[in-house]
């Protein structure tokens, strides 16, 4: 039976991918516009592909040496530890390491076709735009769509194969290790590389020497356009990626402890609950679109709805008829309807009808400063809904399947994070939307399109900015359920090999990891976001180079040379994450060894806390202070070029790096803090120092 | 024995109370300077009076209703709960009651007299000022003496007497909420008010006019210095007053534990070591001194070694002589030790000769959006090496003592709190001398004084801030301790009522109360700091206005009406304090009424974390802006002015709120919610829903 879901699951996940590679083609065969504008996308195609290039390069040697270790690491059977007895079972290791360099792969390849595309449709989207907004819309959501259906069909076909060979999921935490280390690397390294070439553009261009946005003199606009892809479009694909896959695999594992009585029948389900969610997703993705006066924003939300009413009907048709326990029912439709409330509530605290951004935005005249405090402090206050969500969800699903006395309370929380998960095709596909049409204005301007074009790409962009808070919403919270399911994973591998795990707030050795843990999302957020500043100002010196050089190119007579700008984003964001990388693969292993399973249990709890309300924090103050600024340049409070509009400016530069660099590193940093620790378990269990 | 140890105490206690009132009649009797001087200062004084009888009317109402209701509920004998058989004893609940009271009182007394004196002493620090730097410096630090040394011999009375009269450590449970109940009113409320005054002081003073810095033209110049009075001084004094108690009756709770073996030999060994931190204060004061060429922070930090070094001596004298065991050595030393590191290191952060200061300025030149994100940064690395120290107090003093076999673990870290706090007399004296010389300079300003009494008290000024940045420092780590303490004896008063409690992070009922205390911490930031800005705009319109209808005041022929900007500082900042009082001492009872003891205890867990790391990173993040902008006001990168200088003070406006609000009433919050939940453990234990 297992087996008949298993090859169900790999159909889902080739149909889902298929379905990516249709509408890859179709968004090609669509009008690529003028010549001028093919020139710009060519551009911004190149500096996103040799970023990636680099990037991709960066992790192939990351990986083999990760890959290695695993290899070795997994090749001693460590349960015969004491027995003096100690045999080497090379088939594991290589087992292992292979789970591991597929999950990168297969998060890599994914990550590669949706900014492939992205890449192609932003001009046609453009160019779509000059015969009206509908026909703009869809290639720009179709194009999202591939990034979300190859994810989902890729992740779901790397772990219901690797289940199908080894009938293990501890080789699927390998798989979803390998994911998220390339989330970790892309996520932040993309977060970088837009921020920084974002805020150097702005800085000489908009302030120094007065040019508009996105304006082809500044020879850092096509590193601005490519950092969207890299950071938006590549980074928050992975991320997702990341959590998708882990949360199922924290489930597969808890689903482990009643095969005694259930066989693999809860180990599979989370596995077909991201099947239905698939199938779910192309249902919902068909509603996406624009009539004649519809809105944008409102589409993707009646695409998000109507997947989430089909996938719960799907799911309650799943326990009816397959036997399922109705336990496993409250928490997965508890997990949909909290991400899907998380999300819309986010909104309310970044988007503009709502007090948090007028409020702010009516404050900015005072100044800057004012701007930044009180926008910081309803940033702050909107982590409490999120959290009050995440406690009940958590509760919920927790009682909810306790009582049914079939399956355990944390099996439950694990499944509603699932439950949360496996819409995440449609999701990301809204989410991927979004740089694609801020690139379409981009390229509009860049290449002198009329202005009607520019106004409808304004509109198409600013749906997508609410859709990616939503999805921001969303995928911090996904992630905070994901790691509650990861550290109750993370407890059974330990408790599996005979140790029994405390992690009581009243041992002193787990304060000491919760500390230790807390402190590292905070040292995260402070060195990408110094990262950001120090190649910011690079950046600047090379702009400012450019323009006192060769002064053609401020008269427009001159092309920039885009060139070197890319380069050095690309550098810099690559060299900078070695220490945010090693902080979240190497420093949990580290307190692991040092202080023990307990600490490190503690530690994960303390990370977990502090980077779920950063994140929370960051994203959504970060949100705030762009449509706060929005908002002044619609007209308000004196408009562009007014006190207000210049001290909004500063709040939203301030959030740059809030919102896309830190704030979206934080779910990942999290998410792979606890799966290599859950992976490490066993090794860490055997040898410690306390 | 123990009895003679008590009354030593007393001693301890009446002596520095002693010297404190010797302190203020010499205060009082230093030359007071110009005719206008006085009018200023008297001017100052009245403000500040006129609010703590408000902060104190609004106290007294607060003090009854809780007093009333702890009377009544520990009436009841809990301990017969479930026999049927409930009887009352209403002397249980007066004394309880009583000891409330009396620790709010002790510490309204201790903040009203360092206040008292701190608003003669600014007055005649500046009439000093005009003779040389040593007799300034000498009336501002012995003023702040009084302060810190009343404290420390009001609560060393209060706590010996309360313990003489019932031996029963709980008791003094009820005196330190007292004390801690005023302390975050009046921090929070001290907080809300010097931030408002100074912000709307500067907005309209410095930016929309264009007059200097405390010109007596500006109608908030007097509630700006007043602020200074009752946030500074008054709220720091409350807040340390307040950790100092707690730690201490945390510690004589958890002694408890061997009292079978012991007696009461470890319950009063807190109060001895509280009583040589008087003494070594006491002594460590005499050397606070200012030669001829001296510089006064030297002078500062002497007096903190000497304070140290001798306090240490003494209680190796303690442990050899009075027949204690090493194991409360080391953990005493251990957190006196890192107490006094932290204290330093903080001001690697904040202080203008190191990298975060330096580059914090450096980049100011890109904007004030650059400025913001660095300083943030830093702010959140900085939050690193406290919780490293945190960390390995923790450990090292847990197993010293666990591995004596004498003294419980718990205990070392514990005394390791206490061995921190008990040479507050001398830190809370450096600390108070700042917010005097503050307003010393403002006195010599507004008065018209020479320019080299001015320069003279920027001197004294500019050591006062690096003596707040160390005693920032140095209170975040305490409270953080000694909530570890009271953590602990929160446990210890559940379990003493026969209940295990289980605060794994595996129960998901403690994962609830993790995440709701851990947003709790940000919330109330947020509603201090919107407060403030909402204050802010109330009394930028009356400065407006005053300015509008009596064009002679900006003349200067005018004199303003500062007593409305006064008023409207006391009342928004009274008004502003009831959802952030409800906060801390309604919402932990209500989460333990809710979901239990063991979810209380997560509560507890989550806020300890998130208050500890939001303290820090607004702390220390306020405090480097500050000094950015100095740094550039000295002259560098353009001087004052400059596009840099506009930069900073957006930076610096930012951090008020952070450093002065909302970040240094975190670490009293958590204390409050700490001894709130001890105090109510019993009944809690008792009814909970969950």
């Amino acid at each position: 039976m297992s087996q008949i879901w298993l090859y169900a699951g790999i159909i889902a996940g080739l149909l889902s991918l298929g379905v990516a590679v249709l509408l890859n083609f179709w968004v090609h065969r669509q009008n690529a516009g003028s010549e001028r504008a093919q020139e710009v996308a060519r551009w911004i195609r190149e500096g996103a592909s040799s970023y990636l290039r680099k990037l991709y390069s960066a992790l192939t040697v990351v990986s083999v040496i990760l890959g290695f270790i695993i290899a070795i690491v997994f090749s001693f059977d460590l349960s015969q530890l004491g027995t003096g007895d100690v045999s080497i079972e090379t088939m594991n290791g290589i087992r292992m390491a292979i789970a591991f360099v597929a999950g990168g792969v297969c998060s890599a390849i994914a990550g590669y076709m949706g900014m492939n595309v992205a890449v192609e449709a932003n001009v046609r989207s453009a160019a779509a735009a000059s015969k009206g907004l509908n026909p703009a819309f869809r290639v720009a959501f179709y194009a999202g769509s591939v990034m979300g259906l190859a994810m989902v069909g890729l992740a779901m076909i790397g772990m219901s194969v690797i289940y199908l060979i080894t009938g293990n999921p501890e080789v699927i935490l390998g798989f979803s290790f390998g994911a998220s280390t390339l989330a970790l690397l892309a996520k932040a390294g993309g977060g970088i590389y837009t921020k920084t070439a974002d805020i150097a553009a702005d800085l000489v261009g908009k302030i120094e020497v007065g040019i508009p946005e996105d304006d082809p003199r500044n020879p850092a606009v096509v590193a601005d356009n490519v950092g969207d892809n890299v950071g938006d479009v590549a980074g928050m694909g992975a991320d997702v990626f990341d959590s998708y896959v882990a949360s199922t695999v924290a489930t597969m594992l808890l689903g482990g402890a009643f095969s005694d009585k259930f066989g693999d029948k809860y180990v599979i389900f989370p596995l077909i609950l991201c099947a239905l969610g698939i199938l779910a997703s192309l249902i919902g993705i068909q509603f996406v679109r624009v009539g004649k006066k519809g809105k944008p924003g409102a589409a993707l939300n009646r695409g998000t709805v109507i997947t989430t009413v089909v996938f719960a009907a799907m799911v309650v048709a799943l326990v009816l008829l397959g036997g399922y326990d109705l336990a496993v029912l409250w928490p997965t439709l508890t997990g949909l309807i909290t991400g899907v409330i998380i999300g819309f509530t986010s909104d309310y605290f970044t988007s503009e009808g709502h007090k948090p951004v007028l409020e702010t935005a009516r404050v900015s005249n005072s100044g800057a400063a004012i701007n930044i405090i009180t926008g910081f402090s309803y940033g702050l206050m909107s982590i409490v809904p999120s959290l009050v969500g995440i406690v009940i969800a958590t509760l919920l699903s927790y009682h909810l399947a306790e009582v049914s006395g079939e399956i355990s309370g944390i099996y439950g929380i694990s499944i509603s994070a699932v439950g949360m998960l496996a819409i995440s095709g449609m999701i990301v596909s809204s989410d991927a939307y979004g740089p694609i049409v801020d690139n379409a204005r981009g390229i509009a301007e860049m290449s002198g399109m009329p202005h009607e074009v520019i106004e409808r790409a304004d509109v198409l962009d600013s749906a997508g900015n609410t859709a990616k808070a939503i999805t921001k919403g969303f995928a911090i919270s996904a992630a905070a359920l994901t790691v509650l399911a990861l550290f109750a994973a993370y407890a059974e591998v330990i408790e599996a090999r005979g140790i029994t795990l405390e992690i009581s707030l009243r041992n002193p050795v787990v304060i000491a990891g919760v500390f230790l843990g807390a402190m590292t999302p905070p040292l995260f957020s402070a060195l990408t976001m110094l990262s950001v500043t120090r190649n910011a100002f690079d950046m600047i010196e090379e702009i400012r180079r450019q323009f006192r050089e060769r002064p053609g190119i401020l008269a427009g007579k001159e092309v920039p040379d885009y060139n070197t700008c890319v380069t050095l984003a690309a550098q810099g964001a690559l060299t900078s994450l070695i220490l945010p990388a090693f902080l979240g693969v190497g420093f949990p292993v580290l307190v692991g060894f040092l202080l023990g399973p307990d600490a490190l249990g503690g530690f994960l709890g303390g990370s977990i806390l502090t980077g779920v309300v950063f994140a929370l924090l960051m994203a959504n103050a970060g949100g705030l202070w762009d449509n706060a600024k929005k908002y002044i340049e619609s007209g308000k409070y004196g408009g562009p070029g007014s006190e207000a509009h210049k001290a909004s400016v500063v709040g939203d530069t301030v959030g740059d790096p809030f919102k896309d660099t830190a704030g979206p590193s934080l779910n990942t940093l999290i998410t792979v803090m606890s799966l290599v620790a859950s992976l490490f378990a066993p090794i860490i269990a055997a040898f410690h120092l306390f």
